[in-house]
């Protein structure tokens, strides 16, 4: 299942070794203006090597448009785009052919397909959000020409310090990805901290939802909530969900929770603003020993993984999650219409 | 969107004041075992007026097979199941044909639709989930049949008061549905509280997956976590998800997180265990005087919702996230074969 | 696969002699004027016992819709319809159960589903087009009250007998559906020959789309012409589908070819009228006696089948197909928008 | 709807002259042998420029996988493959800009969409079938090497000559692809006199299933022969489908239709071969003068179509033919399972 999206469908494809990883994008709708900047800006926030909290791994993933666009507008064809892997190191990697790395997909992918791209763990790689960082950024496009929205993420907390500013701007000027300068470099202390300690690091991440088209979301299972929530849930290291009055709604009376907007009512936007809180599991990858699971079924004490990784995965997981709640925003602005009236 | 799931296929439909509600189960495998009684079990547990923490509404809810049986046993054919209102009051709702009750859907469906039911939030009321019920009883029959898997849904806070136990069989004894007898008191006393209040409470369901069937899951969109955060969040109060660390991952080291069985490991079902935890809203329809929005844009102050309602969902709420759970599982159960040596 | 379409989605339940057969039709736009007589009067059309040309089971086929109207109008939610079953008589079916008919699915559904409903062939009755039939109304009705669009079909030939004139009045005039009363009566004598000779007849069917709507279809999997084909094929007895020059756009040369109108371009509709011709075979039912083969491998001689049954599908068929015509443009109406300036 | 099949899915995309075509499979089990040559055997087959019979434009189509195999093996996640255009002369199309030419899709899609890339009919060209065949190689190979079917297309009538012969190697041997050597002659004679007198000529295909996997095909709307029909008809010159008895089931009788094996019985296949024969009409693109409407509104009389063309389109359609057929059956194959026995 590589591709998300019934009426804006995006099918992504690559291993994190591969030749090459990308997405088509079927039904965004003709007369769009695009180019490849407008994809690639995307891709650098999302691009490894961007600063010292990300891992070394260089890649300039610079993409490429191979069809659905003329003469620098969409054709309502489907859109491919490719990038191609660059700063491999396929040889790091030979050490994991017949090794699972703890808290990595290495062992439930090599059951369930019997197969397995060893190397940076294939397509279980956060690398393979390439394609989904491809697609939102059409998405977003879209979406901000015709109705203004805007898709905002932040870093909100990590390494237990919380941000209290979501300011846009800043958060393009630290690497952290924290719209709170200060909380920024607190942050940024303790991922550093982790790093020496061979350790990784948690945190959450907000995404603001600022002016979304109204009457999105097709009830009852298509509900705007439930494919956000499925949306963000479906990237690698995401392990709670909230929107509105999120996981505080148990602690809300009735008088209480019916006067807040939350964004969305009965599955369907109202046009308020959405805001939604992710809680986001630490890098598997570490470099301290640890017991790991063999291919013959045997254990080895004290591995030490090697490899290149992020000590923490929220700075660059912001992108990446802007591009689920895009493609989910966009993918029901082109629902069917639902009325006698309008059609 | 009223169809749930790509190969074992809910479709359910139905109005809370209408003629009848229900669904089609299509891609259920031949030769299931398979009478009325096993899905009434479930719907009882779901049915209003169970108990003083429900709303007095009383609706027998009895399902009648149309088709997909013979001779007690599935077809491979839809099976259709219908359960028809009784109760159903109508014109206690007439005074909401204009107006729009805080914290329901009415607004937002009058908007899109721009046509309603009035009557009881017509299909966006909860009594929506008794198709959800239906399907989820088959589900749960083939995964306990094949594979023993058991789906175990406890309230397991609310009001403040936490569960220690999980007992599935005290659960079933306390209107709470909760595991633990001793906080199901307390909870009991807290639901009557806000009752007399005029107010209503939110709450916290823990569903436990015991022995799921392995490899269940679909990379990388149909990640099994993401799909059941889509039909959790599906249900009208949900308001956040987490399995596994859940909302406790932001403050993981790498070094303890991946110790952690969380039963899902890179979208596949490794087998363990899953656990997840949801956090619900408080029922917004309460009886104390509230500003109301009317369908000519005006506003009264005020105003008191007349109605019969429930003091809190989540005592409800438990067979219907179970059901969403067994829907997810069953589909996943019946997805493609990924593996050459297996086709 | 009980669900056609994937805007205006039609899920079908219901075997030949079970309790009831039905339909939910899902994505019906609301605020559309729809009562029970709109559908009833193409179920009469299709109605076992209509004619001496019919098989002579008696069903009313009365529909009663449980939901997704209210007040005469619909609400935009699933919109479930039920025929009860009547005129069963399952017991002259008993003789079935372990053997094949010649012609009918029984062996095939047999080995499929390891299990099977007997009588009447279960859901691979014709029967099952009920479900068909009642979708098909409501999406009528929706094509002839925003663009005036007729679907029309004929028998066209039966018995060798061609029919030259297409009125549709006369068509509902004569029990062989034929808009040619000339010819009608010629078909007529055909049929009454083959079944004093306990045999059956095949014939053809021609489908006129009139006034269709504009830029139906969607390139390049979902063109147009593609969805009817597969609509009509579906239908049990359909052997071949043709349209435009159909079977003959063999012997075309490009020159006269290129000033053929046929209805859909490029798969698109260009709101030109569209003309389709289907063959249908011969009701496997006949009285005559034929090898069958049984359930244990064995193999009788001389078996003669009994039960009720149609001398020759088309008469019947008609109103199916017309249905089918129906739901793809439906469907395809409803498909996401394509233009930017749509939006 | 750049998407095909529920299950082996493959999402194609491309334009005439744009920069590169191809298509993601995905849905493909693991442990498949698969390299570039599998597939570019059957691309050469369909490749223009092969012989006298096909348009001269000269494309290698060399095609270069990019996900999806590793060592010599799928991996179970999508397979992408492109194929880069190399031989576009898009400046001989510019002439096409603001005209519509006669028998193409041309005005359809400009309408439809609002924007068009005018060269070579973009998406509209036969072209687009390059990701249609790369997914059949793969479908084909799978269904070979499991099951030993076969999908053997011909040409089986052209410019009235009819093949009596299906012979696969002599097939290759010639450039019409005919089984029969001296029909082929005869073909190849009218083909030159129609290209001679500026003109084009349809045809006959007739494609063989031999040894398909039994039990293929998902009643009631996913019926093999509809799903068979839709993929044929996808194509765009194909105006009429027809298996087992075809256009001629109407002048059967039930007694001798009952004695025929189609392969399909009941929408599921049998196991026995299954034979296809579809309609196509000649190449629209012909170099006599024509009646063209322009976007303007306008019309030109006796404009002359430049450009290169195919002088008659059934040779190269017999690889995409067999391209559709292929993954109409390794979708069926994937379907999920139908009986409680074999989970």
């Amino acid at each position: 299942m590589n591709t998300f999206g019934r009426h804006f469908r995006v099918t992504t494809f690559g291993e994190s070794h591969g030749v090459a990883l990308g997405a088509i994008i079927d039904g965004c709708p003709a007369g769009l203006t695009l180019c490849e900047e407008d994809i690639q800006m995307e891709l650098n926030r999302r691009r490894p090597g961007q600063s010292k909290v990300t891992t070394p791994r260089n890649e300039s993933d610079s993409v490429e448009i191979l069809s659905g666009v003329f003469e620098g507008k969409t054709l309502g064809t489907p859109i491919a785009c490719i990038v191609r892997n660059a700063d491999q190191k396929s040889k790091d990697y030979e050490m994991f052919r017949d090794i699972f790395r703890p808290g990595h997909a290495d062992q439930s992918w090599e059951e369930k397909y019997g197969y397995r791209d060893h190397r940076g763990g294939g397509r279980s790689s956060g690398r393979e959000t390439v394609g989904r960082v491809i697609g939102g950024a059409i998405a977003k496009k879209i979406l901000y020409e015709k109705y203004g929205t805007q898709i905002l993420g932040f870093v909100s907390e990590l390494g237990g310090v919380k941000a209290e500013i979501f300011d846009a701007e800043e958060r393009e000027k630290n690497p952290v990805r924290c719209g709170d300068a200060l909380a920024a470099e607190a942050m940024l202390k303790k991922i550093m901290d982790a790093k020496r300690a061979s350790d990784s690091l948690g945190g959450e991440i907000t995404v603001f939802i600022k002016n979304p088209p109204k009457y999105l979301g097709s009830p009852v299972f298509g509900k705007l909530e439930g494919e956000l929530a499925r949306a963000f849930l479906s990237c690698g290291a995401v392990r709670s969900f909230g929107f509105g009055s999120g996981g505080g709604a148990k602690d809300e009376k009735g008088s209480s929770q019916n006067l807040k907007r939350e964004g969305i009512s009965g599955g369907i936007s109202t046009g308020d603003d959405i805001c939604i809180t992710v809680s986001v599991k630490p890098t598997p990858s570490i470099s301290q020993p640890q017991t790991v699971h063999q291919k013959d079924g045997s254990v080895q004490e004290n591995f030490i993984i090697g490899g290149r990784h992020d000590p923490t995965i929220p700075p660059r997981l912001v992108p990446v999650l802007e591009a689920m709640a895009a493609l989910v925003l966009g993918d029901a602005l082109l629902a069917p219409v639902v009325r006698m009236d309008l059609l």
